[in-house]
């Protein structure tokens, strides 16, 4: 079995399992491969999704992080049951990074519009991998996206011309509006976002608000600098009561409800959806437990197996499955660069771990034969593998 | 089993071997290891068998290539019966490279001298390794070193003075020395020499002389520029026209009498010796053979796996005798660098190959962490090893 995540900024997860795959066949010709390109609930999570159901992406032209239009790839399965939403593929932060940051009002709008688009599809299950985000709004823009709409004033304090009305019930996007939000209007929420099972893809335990909350660990690197963090802590206070008022679900200290700038609080506390370990949630869609147990060898890769691998990244997921299965099949790393010892690889569950590095070499060039690397690398691992196991 | 060729430049057989069993009793304590350093009878191969022998380097004060005093070491094993030569070690370019190349000068009476000591220990048979040689001396300054004459004219045309006839028998060292002499006296030639089995040790095919020879192809690393080449080229002629009128054995167009300068020639034609595959007559003094057949998995080693490493090293010397054991024991090379192509690494006998790169790094720092990375990566084969044969 191979079952790889994908090299960030060179390969996904399909092209390495295809390069693997080559390797592979060229030392062991009879062999039956069953390839299942990885995801740890983050970025990449869409291709490797997609790749598994062997159906190409769908499309929708809503609006990036900061309101400009933009075209985001999105996912329904080959039996329309599950729909996948990626935060990086709509509001996502590198498709932002053109301009100057904008923390305070970067958004997840074009998230909520790529949901909707997912929920007209007819789908039962939801998940939204989340990861790479530009925003720091509490997951107020996606439920805006979803048709529901924040209030800015109580109408009863609203002046009673149309133009003050209106204007009184602005509310910015992004973090800034949360500090002004009095309100949470579902009445135009997507019929069906309440009838489906959301799940969230969550790879970091960070709380919604405080001092490891997600304005104060993840804020600087979207740009917010000096009095921001504190602005947009508190903005997230204000908005998880709001959401607590509303809906009776306290999301502030909630574990993993600071994964891209809060955007779990809105989904758990209006939506019901569940948190899940990213790399388990994906692990399950695509069958891969079945998959691990029927195994002689599986084969696994990522660009750097580190001390992050083992805890909760592909590697960790795979692992676990392998030592649980019957047949205990060996799994193997086929890396970048290997930087976890081999002892703690193997106490999660990770027999070997071999970089693709075919001796000194420096980065670009190595990102540039990735494939024919991973290949040759792919093939002596299996070379070992039969020599080993026909003894 | 544990049989590495040293890392040229970073680490020595016996090292390499001894952190890779670290290694791979990291990954399975039980292991049974048997750790034979290898050698491909070039530079290195004394330290290795001296490692395997259990024994110390002996020394002897003689001259370096240009003449100056010189603490060479050689080796006697453990019984008595086989000693080793390195001419590395007595006549190296290295030791002479703090001056000027003296590539007609240069000569190998140093390591004649060693040869005579290893003589005068008893030994019943003398391996000499080539390689790292500063001389083009067809092996006269050898012979010289173990008590031969060389005769520059022959007596009868020689002036009746003492002076004078001293003055006409002096035949200077080295490739020059070629060129004046006109005859051979083995009277004083050790009286053990022609008793004991001379090995040498030879890696290349090029004959002694012409375009493929000695002087043509290595002449110009030790030195050699414009007409010195064709001059050593002629002074080898005269050499083995001598050699051959003086023993009847012809050597110019001999495999491998080209090596270190010519050497094999002197030995072959006055000694009897028998010039062998460097890495194979290693492996036999060590008694690699026995142990491949016993072995359940092999792990070799080297600075640079490429197409040489399969044509006439180590690695091709294990390779050749793990398909040939009954038991085919898989063997796993662990090397600095990968170059050469899984595909032929297979077709010469080896399962795999990996590089101790953990990522992308320069070459001194793997230089640096050679003992740490090959640990590191032996105990990740050995897990594998182990996974694959218990399943």
């Amino acid at each position: 079995m191979i079952a790889p995540d994908s090299f960030k900024g060179s390969a996904t997860a399909d092209a390495v399992a295809r390069h693997i795959a080559d390797g592979v066949l060229a030392a062991a010709p009879d062999a039956l491969l069953t390839l299942l390109p990885m995801a740890d609930g983050g970025e990449g999570t869409l291709d490797a999704l997609l790749a598994v159901w062997g159906v190409p992406a769908r499309e929708l032209v809503t609006v990036d992080a900061i309101g400009r239009p933009h075209t985001a790839r999105y996912g329904v399965s080959a039996d329309g049951r599950v729909g996948v939403v990626e935060l990086a593929a709509a509001s996502g932060l590198p498709d932002v990074s053109d301009v100057a940051l904008q923390p305070l009002h970067a958004h997840t709008r074009g998230t909520g519009a790529v949901a909707a688009a997912v929920l007209d599809a007819g789908v039962e299950e939801v998940l939204v991998c989340l990861g790479g985000s530009a925003s720091t709004d509490g997951g107020a823009g996606l439920l805006t996206g979803l048709g529901a709409r924040l209030v800015a004033h109580e109408p009863a304090t609203v002046p009673s011309s149309t133009d003050g009305e209106l204007a009184g019930r602005v509310v910015p996007d992004g973090g800034e509006g949360l500090a002004r939000v009095v309100g949470l209007d579902l009445d135009g929420l997507h019929p069906r976002a309440r009838e489906v099972r959301w799940r969230v893809a969550v790879d970091v335990t960070n709380p919604l608000v405080g001092e490891r909350g997600a304005a104060a660990v993840f804020g600087p690197q979207k740009g917010a600098r000096g009095s921001d963090v504190a602005f947009l802590d508190a903005a997230l206070v204000r908005w998880a009561d709001l959401l607590e008022r509303e809906t009776g679900v306290r999301t502030h200290e909630l574990s993993g409800a600071g994964a891209a700038g809060g955007v779990p609080a809105a989904l758990v506390a209006v939506l019901g959806a569940e948190l899940e370990h990213g790399a388990t949630l994906v692990a399950q869609s695509i069958g891969l437990p079945a998959a691990v147990a029927d195994a002689d060898l599986v084969l696994t890769g990522e660009g750097s197996f580190d001390s992050q691998s083992v805890n909760g990244k592909v590697a960790d997921a795979i692992g676990t499955l392998a030592a649980a299965a019957p047949g205990r099949p060996p799994v193997v790393v086929l890396a970048g660069q290997v930087l976890l010892p081999a002892q703690r690889a193997r106490a999660a569950g990770v027999t070997a771990a071999f970089s693709i590095a075919p001796g000194p070499i420096d980065l670009d060039e190595l990102v540039g034969r990735t494939g024919s690397r991973l290949a040759e690398l792919a093939a002596s691992v299996m070379s070992l593998y039969l020599g080993s196991v026909r003894r």
